[in-house]
């Protein structure tokens, strides 16, 4: 089977270029100028005129959680729900996190984690290895999982007795990194601080949604980040800081770049777009009822008022933002937000995007936030070659799989639940409703096959397959 | 005439691919994966065995000055010999500056400068013009030029009565330049202290060319570096720092980009390699003689004991360096630097490096500096952006300019003008006598011309034309 | 003549205690132990109950232009005037500009201010020297003026063609003061910007005195001030950047003393409460008409919106800014800044202020601005040292002249020119019409003459002295 | 009795003055100037001529531990020997720690410790709380402390299981201590990485002392110490950061005070004299063998070819250093430190320099590292200040403490324990050994008694006595 994909403006990280790119099986097997005698040689089973379209990469997001259990119950797309919605929204590749608590074996949890996705994924799959238990056994794990493709271990300054790692543990984590070439993620927020706040804020009755805000204030996420960094120095362990939300936070991450480390940053849509004061009410009640479940993220949205998102979006220009990954982890109000009513401690933490990212993305470009090169850049290419992935992923370049998205700039894509509206993600709710994107995901490709065209979604279950990652390809 | 390049090693600024690559006439026409289908239905005219080499867009250099008038001189290289010599190093464009002084009509040295390159160059060419005098008429020019693909101007902060600018005109040159879209250039040493410094050091009897570097200190450069930023900031104009030889300059350069400005870098080889002490003498001289002379530019070589030469390297890979260029800007000591013999004032200024560029840079990723994608995009991709050449020039696609160097990382390159090394520009000594490569130039094309090969250069007078250039394509 | 002032808390800049303060003459000549046999023993001419009150060395203005000359006008204030003006509010110390600009002899220029000021001042003066053209007499005119007790020379970056002297000029003044021990003092503006700037805007027709700010943005205050550090830097002077009004300005103070610089910094209380914004008009007109003509001074007043007066007090808390002056240089509505009806640059730039300095910053204190100890420090302690003058003035100490004020915290002060109000500077408006202070000067000694009480200014024209300073007694 | 000290130059924190100073019992009664009338009255029942000599403020030094108990020995210094020492070298105010760690009562603590102090003392002293349990009682335990004189907090951030408090626990502390108007004085260390690193050091067989160094690299205090300050801003209360090391850490306590907190750095003589490397051996040897003990303490000694000890210098002089202080815990070769042979981890922590630490700063005036006043400063007035003694202790005042030092800038002092040098602290060793001062503690009174004198130590054992601290005094 070939497919040429003609006449589109194709993106890169650094530029545009207007030519065709010619699939066979699951790979591009050419780029050819448009109109040259060789493209007048080639005689493909299907042609897809993408004139006036832009040509890119599938969409790689490399924070999602999948299924993954929370408090008794678990996030509420399945590898199934979840790839699938990714395919929606252009989306080619997720890298799921492996979950490994105290107490766990990993190899376990990575078998478990095989057996979750395989036969169910409409998109490919990698997975990160969260050491929720840093001890010998782990440690020894680690070097193993490099040799089986998950070279990215995610730690948590968060979550005591769950996931929090000590900083002795962090530095024993880190040095495993230094050695086997491993990366290390980090979920920076001061945990053991947060706790107290929390504590408080429920014995002093606040304990609306509103509050999982406030308990978790930036200060405890520029700590936890700054630490992070001078670990990293000390150990020589390359750093990846996940979701950054707050620009303080981004600013240590800035300064440790300018001082030659390895340091990384990522961030999410939901910290572009949406805010603390989104769970504050209207006038005459103090504060949203318990409505604002619906955006219990960690680290939380941050005040609008304090100019976290135009400083975000001046990051990811700069480059201190190297991906923008989703940290797709959705639950239902029903049932599940709501075990938190009357405790915002217990209300799951996440919010559902992985269908969105590429729009909300480009929504920025169109907005003037940042250009065509960074969308490709931060969701495609950098996430690829931050993880292992490029070559395969994130480039439209011979020999790399087939995951293209043809997007119409001319689209356009209202998001939500809502009659008229896009949404396809296992949830009751959308944190997105109403959001308007200039913009839309025309044709999907993945590995060489069209699993969403103008019909609709048209992949199969179980197409996607597990992506062995190697070491990092971005390296200062 | 078709060329096929088989199974090279592409690299590109974010990663490699082993393919092959097909040249149409003068255009790359396509990019094929090695042993495809489509590509055994290529017949090319030629093949060239790319095997276990590296594939890579054309050097750009982006600051030459061929035979620019200086004193009564000029420089010694012509567009003719200085490209050649370019040719020879797998530069394949180069962007020369058209010059202004007080008094002089813009148009016509434009005019002027066309008629120096055209039907003598070997490689492509395209044109900056310094503004010396802004005025009225000039800042007209710049608004003229942008149409004629001219699109970047530069100022000097130094040079009284020659080039200097007022900081007021270059607040209107800023300002046009905010509104037509063109890009400010920036000589940016404070020309007022320095000359008071150098006339000290001359009525002390400090004539020796170590003194050229004494008089030019790190703060000269740092405080225009910074004055400069901030008039970009006041006018709302991108600004492009040429040549920044002192961290402290950097380190203002990469604060601003911080603050998400439109502030670039550059860097040359002469400040990554030499230093201030190879102008100091051996034991029993107080410093070197002469023949110092050889190593005189602005801004000077730094003094190696304070650390520029680690935080420039760094500052490459952070990305507070855009591009690496030369400032190619030779001239011979006999008749030349010699004019400076008891006031080294009057030496020249300028350091030969058109040639060597390439390979130095190279080296620095032997020697674990840098990475082959920053080594790629410093020289080739990233100046192609900066300055309106990308797509036709700095990268490897279908419909581009089939500009490519095949480098063999297997070779090897001795420099010099001694036996058995290798120097091409009309120069009577090298700046990098003795400096040995781990790597080498082994083929160029031009166009779709092989202008150099393993015999040497084959290439042709009056091939190079010149390019008109649009604007900035990499602003945040 | 003694007085004995019981009772008081005598404040210093780190601290206060409550003891009798015992005059003898002109000078201090004891601190004792209130109610101890010593005190019981003297037998005071005078005795001042200060119970309750603040005891505090009287205030040190250092920046003051008495009848400056400007544009064919010169300041309203004369000696005389100004000084009696200072002696009502507290300040018993003024120290004033002597002006050479181009083309001027500086000696002659010293001798006529001392004319000026002989036997018409209420209060002891000192003098700085303005060095408007720098050259060979006056560079050796900087090394006779130590001896003379003028020991500190201001530079200007501003105002070309008058003051303003160029990078080259500033490097050899700074090397004679980094020689002599002087003390450079900066007008730290870049006027080369800032005059294209204003005469843009009036060819706008933008003539208002609104424009006056907006034609002297931020940036060429910040940008002057790094300037000014680096070049201090580079030559080993010390750097006092003066009545510096942007944040950004002081930042880059902040930065030089923590890299361990002699660079200090001056702020106003003009900077402090006024802003660009009291200069726009009410609804209905785009900006207020010629009234505000009334706050144009140089640097302008910020944009409150901007942030700057939160800055500003926080960098007095820290110690970025050593001193607070007036830069008391006032000019009537009437035939003065009426000379700039229809072009806001012909309008004479300054307030009057020198009579509520103390006042001023006192509300700070009540405000929660400043701790009692800064407040004493940045008025009274600080200036003195910077200039030379500790030890006489500036400290309540045995053997120091007996310059007291006695404050009254329980007291009240309504500041205008309106009923019931105070203003004594020869002025027919006030710029801080309406302002009202929670505090009073209750008291003025000047060197041991009580100047000032509850009836009003009781001192005499001509008891004021020239006071020949020291060096700087506060370098790092 | 009264004392008449005539003629000396009677140095503050911001000047010098020559006049007498009178005492009257335990007080300063009166300064005077000398040969005034006054004067003349005065019949002193002593008079001591400090022509030519300086005359300061007692010296304050915060951070002592007397017969501390550490591991089964205990510090070989008690409120006997040490204070004892104190008064022989210039300090007549001591502020000790009383220790609670996991598992104590804080007021059984707080009893245990006036027990040991009380009729023991040469010279006045004080208290600080060590928190090494943070709990309910404990917090409650702080607000009672501040009533009973006890003011200021100390955390500690290493030491897992013995001191170290989580950071909930800091920030629940630091949230009484915002309450309360406490002072946190925080040990920044990361113990939890420390401890990793110490193990993995011994299981390496790195056991001696200089591995104590390596094992507590800068990055583990600079990292607490931006944790700290973090903390601290987000719960309001003031930090003061003991015995400072690295430089890194100095950088960002002065990042914290220029963005206008309450964050206050000590530092140590050791710090500014001794390094990691005088742990090394001679050649031959791969590093010193365990005499490196002598020089064993917490934060370690810094390289020296790091560069921390001019950063350490410098920031005295710009203000990001408030105190210097000794952390005086002494132990002897002999029995005590002799207890980590084979393992430098049970190497008691500690020097002894509470006798020398006016004399070492003040060798700091002769080379030019600080002037006078900041002398005075550092070792005076401002930890008097720091930690609410200012009144009483560190300023010669009217009403004060007759705490006085007459020191002679014409004597010497050699430091150590060999012929014709002095050491009186209760030490087998000195961590000084061949120093040399260029100045000598000529006198010293303590309450207006003299203590120290030409002849030696002249004091009572129960002479010092408890003094109740108010809260801090210098707060921003």
């Amino acid at each position: 089977m070939t497919i040429l994909i003609e006449n589109g403006t194709v993106l890169s990280a650094t530029g545009s270029s207007v030519h065709d790119v010619l699939v066979d099986g699951e790979k591009i097997a050419a780029l050819v100028e448009h109109g040259s005698a060789l493209t007048a040689s080639i005689r493909a089973d299907r042609v897809i005129d993408a004139t006036g379209k832009y040509v890119i990469p599938g969409g790689v997001d490399v924070h999602t959680h999948m299924e993954m259990p929370f408090g008794g119950t678990q996030a509420s797309d399945t590898f199934e729900t979840g790839t699938r919605a990714a395919a929606w929204g252009g989306t080619t590749t997720i890298v799921d996190f492996v979950v490994q608590s105290h107490g766990q074996r990993v190899q376990d949890q990575v078998a478990l984690w095989h057996r979750k996705a395989a036969g169910n994924c409409a998109v490919d799959y990698a997975f990160h290895q969260i050491i929720g238990d840093v001890n010998a056994e782990s440690l020894k794990a680690m070097d193993e999982l490099i040799g089986e493709g998950i070279t990215s271990f995610k730690l948590f300054m968060a979550y005591p007795g769950v996931f929090l790692s000590s900083d002795g543990q962090i530095v024993q984590a880190m040095q495993a990194a230094a050695r086997n070439g491993g990366l290390i993620m980090m979920h920076a927020e001061n945990g053991s601080a947060i706790d107290v706040l929390v504590r408080q804020a429920l014995a002093s009755g606040h304990t609306r949604p509103y509050f999982h805000g406030t308990t978790r204030p930036w200060q405890t996420e520029q700590e936890a980040t700054h630490r992070a960094a001078v670990l990293a120095e000390l150990t020589g362990a390359p750093l990846y800081v996940v979701h950054v939300s707050a620009k303080q936070a981004l600013a240590r991450i800035a300064e440790a770049r300018n001082a030659g480390l390895n340091v990384f940053g990522e961030t999410c849509p939901q910290y572009l777009y949406l805010s603390l004061e989104d769970q504050l009410g209207a006038q005459g009640e103090k504060w949203r009822d318990f409505e604002g479940a619906k955006w219990v993220c960690s680290p939380p949205l941050r005040a609008r008022a304090e100019g976290h998102q135009d400083e975000l979006w001046k990051y990811i220009r700069t480059g201190a933002v190297t991906a923008v990954s989703t940290d797709h982890c959705p639950f239902c109000m029903k049932d599940q937000k709501e075990m938190g009513i009357g405790d915002f401690s217990r209300i799951p933490n996440g919010i559902g995007s992985v269908e969105h990212r590429m729009d909300l993305l480009y929504q920025g470009v169109v907005d003037g936030r940042i250009s065509l090169q960074r969308w490709v850049d931060v969701c495609c290419t950098a996430p690829a070659r931050m993880f292992g992935l490029y070559g395969r992923k994130g480039v439209i370049a011979p020999g790399a799989d087939a995951d293209i998205v043809v997007y119409d700039p001319a689209g356009h894509t209202s998001i939500g639940i809502g009659e008229g509206r896009v949404h396809h993600m296992n949830m009751d709710y959308s944190a997105w409703e109403g959001y308007e994107i200039a913009g839309r995901v025309d044709m999907v490709l993945s590995r060489g096959i069209v699993i969403k065209d103008s019909t609709g979604y048209v992949g199969t279950r179980g197409h996607g397959r597990f992506v062995a990652r190697s070491l990092a390809q971005n390296l200062l």
